[in-house]
């Protein structure tokens, strides 16, 4: 059975090339910058996405949670460590925010799974 | 045929067994006081959960409006009570509040025949 | 020297004004409705104008809530009960809310005062 | 296969009839005001459409989106004034906003392909 | 005496050139991506900037809305193309953009005055 | 002559003693919490006050960031290092974001000339 990661993954892609085919500049370089974005600086990648995730969830997309999970875990951080991250942004956001707790448990989950393969 | 309220519920029931999975002691304390900020006080459980649905609403979490409405239904507030409570959320939320409100009637319709039998 | 309380009931009847001398029927619409929709139903006034008083702030809007704070202390609610109604907002909203709770706690007291002389 | 948006389409139609059997007046002049608040006026209905659909996008709404999606299609504009309609909603809106952006993709392919019938 | 519109401009000028001190590349670019995002294109600037106003009042932001509301004045919108695009935003996002519309109705009084000098 | 950031000490610590005088316990288990989240755990202070920045920036409090930046600039992050953080920021929340970056900019200035006396 595909996991519902394996399904945000493969509409994530197939999305996102449609969007792309967009005449809009904008739209364009909002993606291009999205990637850049994240690129080590004054601050390692992996702390920029745990910031990313953060704002992710205070804004509540689970789309984003998701990506941003996926990075955060391939940098290496814990699960101990993601879970105060998130514990941050449900404490500024709120109770409101429980669901995508819930949502980000479940893509942990696999997440942690499929790096210990 | 399960109803949408139901896959919720189990849904909900994981997810939270999932997130206190975690050594947040943050989250855990959030999720206490969630529990308990709803009791009885100098307003009554009653009305702390109209309240609860109502910024739910305004915030526009399918989720965590299920689950005051479970508690309204629960505490025997009417159709008619719970539809004005929602009315303004979505005076205050706008139009944006419309599919929550679609949401929200389909829920009630099964949280009303499930108590009447 | 004028409280603050007063520059916004002040302002809010100027800035009403000018807003009403729009041509556009929605808006002259939505002004009409949110005097009507905190009457009294299937739930009572007091209870809506605490329903509206917590979409404010969790929606985090300083001149929402000092409008339905105005209503509540009107209505007799004491501060005990309108600290709790706000303590929902806060958890739901989470800790983002806190300056709105500190802009609450000033306009209370001045209400208060207000309403005891 | 069903398309996505004729789910929606079912689905919201639907969900519409059950918030309809609602007393609360409220409730019913927000959505009487819906229908009326696009029509021709100072700016044209198709101008409106692409306002509420900016707006929807901001405020990261999918049902919403896909409506005014539909309106715009029907009044004419093409992929390429839509995607630079979009454009601004993403730019205001953030990264946050991607999601709804694929989303919105999906369904527009699906409305110009019924629309070429 | 100075209008609230005259120190916005200044504040707004003083803190560009104050944030665009940084170091940072995304926001850099996120700068200049905002000059050019309202060019003409597929639509032109006028619609662009209804849409930014728009997106703006959604998401409540006086100095975003005040930006967009000089750029429509210079565009030669009149008040009640003006006023019927903000009643979409009101619509779309409840009542809670109130303030915000007596925020943008004393903005505009400001702008179509300097206009006729 | 009182700089903004002087006001906001004052008023902040003036607000919450006025919240605290509440009687609902949620309240006051929010503000302790708020003051222990941040604490050294699996993440050090420092990267948790600068998740605290982006949420608070991402949901545009500029109370909060406020309070956060003086938190970072406390803990020895560098002018570059929060103008990165901020940037995520303004990626992920958008344009909207931009009127608290210049508030921002006007903080820090005030923060690190405080620092180096």
């Amino acid at each position: 059975m595909t996991h519902d990661f394996e399904n945000f993954r493969e509409q994530r892609e197939k999305g996102n090339a449609a969007v792309l085919a967009t005449d809009s500049l904008t739209t364009k370089r909002i993606f291009s910058m999205d990637k850049q974005a994240y690129a080590d600086g004054a601050l390692d990648k992996g702390t920029k996405e745990l910031l990313g995730l953060v704002a992710s969830m205070a804004l509540r997309c689970n789309d984003c949670i998701d990506y941003h999970l996926q990075q955060a875990v391939d940098r290496g951080y814990t699960k101990q460590q993601i879970d105060e991250a998130m514990s941050i942004a449900l404490l500024v956001g709120g109770s409101i925010v429980i669901p995508h707790m819930r949502h980000a448990a479940n893509s942990l989950e696999f997440l942690f799974a499929e790096a210990e393969k």
